[in-house]
């Protein structure tokens, strides 16, 4: 629970109230974000809380069961949630005057919970994905889904990434993340319903760069998990981190986005704390598949999805329309096809020739490695 | 040792063939270095050694022990030093005929060092520093040192650093680095004399930025190993990085270095592999702060000197000289000077006011705190 002698952070004072935050998906990350949001809403109001929030899941029973226990057995068996968060299985219930929509699904099935209740989201309402992906098929980022899924919305669209293990953020321990809105009301409204004295959103505006940052991330965590599972030391674990970092950048930069926001919270921050958390599900995925597990087995044997799996090949199509290099992607792909082995792997991730990182005579025309 | 059937890295062919490498130094990292530029020396001929390379320390007594045994108990009492590795208690013989001098020495002594021995050392010798470190006193970096104990120097002058955890090398992992020189043909020479199988030099022409990444980083690393200490999460841990590398990305610009050396192997990749390292001493020695022990209990603990510790106030006072603002920087300092403790350190880490990380309206005028 929030400490009551800790004082929230600062709102800005534009920011209108909200009078009800729906989040859809009752998952780890989708439960941790309703944790936030319910003490939000009691932090702003200094004791009773000012809006609504409420918890949509699809499975009735299990939702039924968090309202009576007031807590999320299959993720967090000994946390008790805030009071004032409700739990439904009722999607357009949830959805029933909310001026947020928080939007913790997966992100192959986002357009279609979506379509599926299209009408029932207000028509004003600020819609927040936390999904981590790219729509396989279309390759489209998660804003691009909820836009096409709901035509008009494209001014009202934000996304949130950061470094934010879902475990730690569960336990209130400090956490930063950065909420991006292509409108800067959109953001600022976002910011305050997740705003806590343990966790802290930072408003931006490069809604491409916090997408990319957050997906490809996945795709790199694989790759590390598969070193550590080979045993690769801390020297080679840290380079890889810094190249993927590097073709991220380049990726983002190529759509639009600004590096800086790479070299942030949703870049370098999101990328190294799933990295060194043994418990993450894209660098488990990895150590697993270092074992010598197909991609099916390793699939079947985790409860949760590791999303790095599914976006490799759809993030290394995106790069390649765009004509950018990505080695790290390229090469876990074809691990994930089985196209090569996971020893065939670490030359292709340390390269063979001396280079020049930054090259005598400027940057131009460089394929610096560590860039 | 180095396995016959990987072949060496393709040298850039203008770099002509060295004849004598002296390392001075036999901590962990020169000997470490001692073992990759002999191992280089073998893997550029083929088979025998075609050039020299001798390893100088200033104890007698266990120079003479290495040379019999072959190994330096003291640092790592395991592993079998290269057969062509020759070492000795006499500078200046150790200098004489030298083409390449590698400075493995600490920081606080480097300029006494090359003073004592400035006659013996050859006028053509490319000059590498390893230290990590600002001199106390004058707030000069290494290679401004080193320029001014050896006039004249300038243009030979050459910097290594990157993710490289000796313990790591030393076991032959593999290994990227970033040797950074004024002039092209010093970089290349230094290059050639370290570029082993396992170990991976790249080029770059920004000294100051491969200088500011190495020595801010074990302050980071200090502040990181307080947290751990105080069990702090990864969100949290990976926040610090963030903006601990964020601020020495700000230092270097304003002294002239590159943003995209500090995201590369030499910041970024050197920071994560450091504070990834529960062995580094840095991390170690924040640890123990965060017990409670004070500085000087915790410098006679260990048996190597934590730099971040003698580093902090100095790398702290460059910033201000240079109107740059670096927050991590200066909660460390405070805490290491006893006018903080350890608890008033988190507030200071972690700001309080909602703010903008990449501003609507462009990047003119933040102060982004994930930047």
């Amino acid at each position: 629970m929030v400490s009551e002698t800790v004082r929230a952070p600062t709102v800005p004072p534009t920011v209108p109230t909200p009078r009800k935050v729906a989040v859809l998906g009752a998952g780890s990350w989708g439960t941790a974000f309703a944790k936030i949001a319910a003490d939000a809403a009691r932090v702003d109001a200094d004791s009773d809380p000012s809006w609504k929030v409420v918890l949509w899941g699809r499975d009735e029973a299990a939702m039924n069961l968090m309202a009576e226990t007031g807590t999320n057995d299959r993720y967090f068996p000994n946390v008790r949630l805030p009071g004032n968060l409700e739990f439904t299985a009722n999607q357009r219930e949830a959805l029933t005057g909310a001026d947020v929509v928080v939007l913790a699904l997966p992100a192959q099935v986002l357009r279609d919970q979506l379509v599926s209740v299209a009408d029932a989201v207000p028509e004003e309402a600020v819609l927040v994905s936390l999904a981590k992906g790219l729509e396989r098929g279309t390759g489209l980022r998660m804003s691009e889904v909820i836009a096409e899924a709901l035509p008009g919305s494209e001014g009202r669209i934000a996304v949130l990434s950061g470094p934010n293990l879902a475990r730690e953020i569960i336990q209130e321990q400090p956490t930063a993340s950065v909420v991006a809105a292509v409108s800067d009301p959109s953001a600022g409204m976002v910011s305050r319903v997740c705003a806590t004295p343990y966790f802290r959103p930072y408003t931006s505006a490069d809604v491409v760069g916090v997408e990319i940052g957050g997906l490809v991330k996945n795709v790199i965590a694989l790759c590390v998990g598969i070193c550590e599972g080979r045993d690769y030391g801390d020297n080679s674990k840290a380079s890889i981190m810094t190249r993927g970092l590097a073709e991220t950048t380049r990726l983002a930069s190529a759509l639009g986005g600004r590096p800086e926001t790479l070299a942030g919270l949703a870049g370098m921050g999101d990328l190294v704390a799933t990295c060194s958390s043994p418990l993450s599900r894209n660098h488990t995925a990895g150590r697993l598949l270092a074992l010598g597990l197909s991609v099916e087995e390793v699939s079947a044997r985790m409860t949760q999805t590791a999303e790095g799996i599914k976006s490799a090949p759809v993030v290394r199509d995106l790069a390649r329309r765009h004509g950018v290099e990505m080695p790290i992607v390229e090469a876990v792909t074809s691990v994930l096809a089985g196209e090569i082995t996971v020893d065939q792997l670490q030359p292709m991730l340390l390269g063979r020739r001396l280079k020049a990182e930054t090259p005598h005579g400027g940057p131009e025309g460089t394929n610096a490695p560590g860039q």
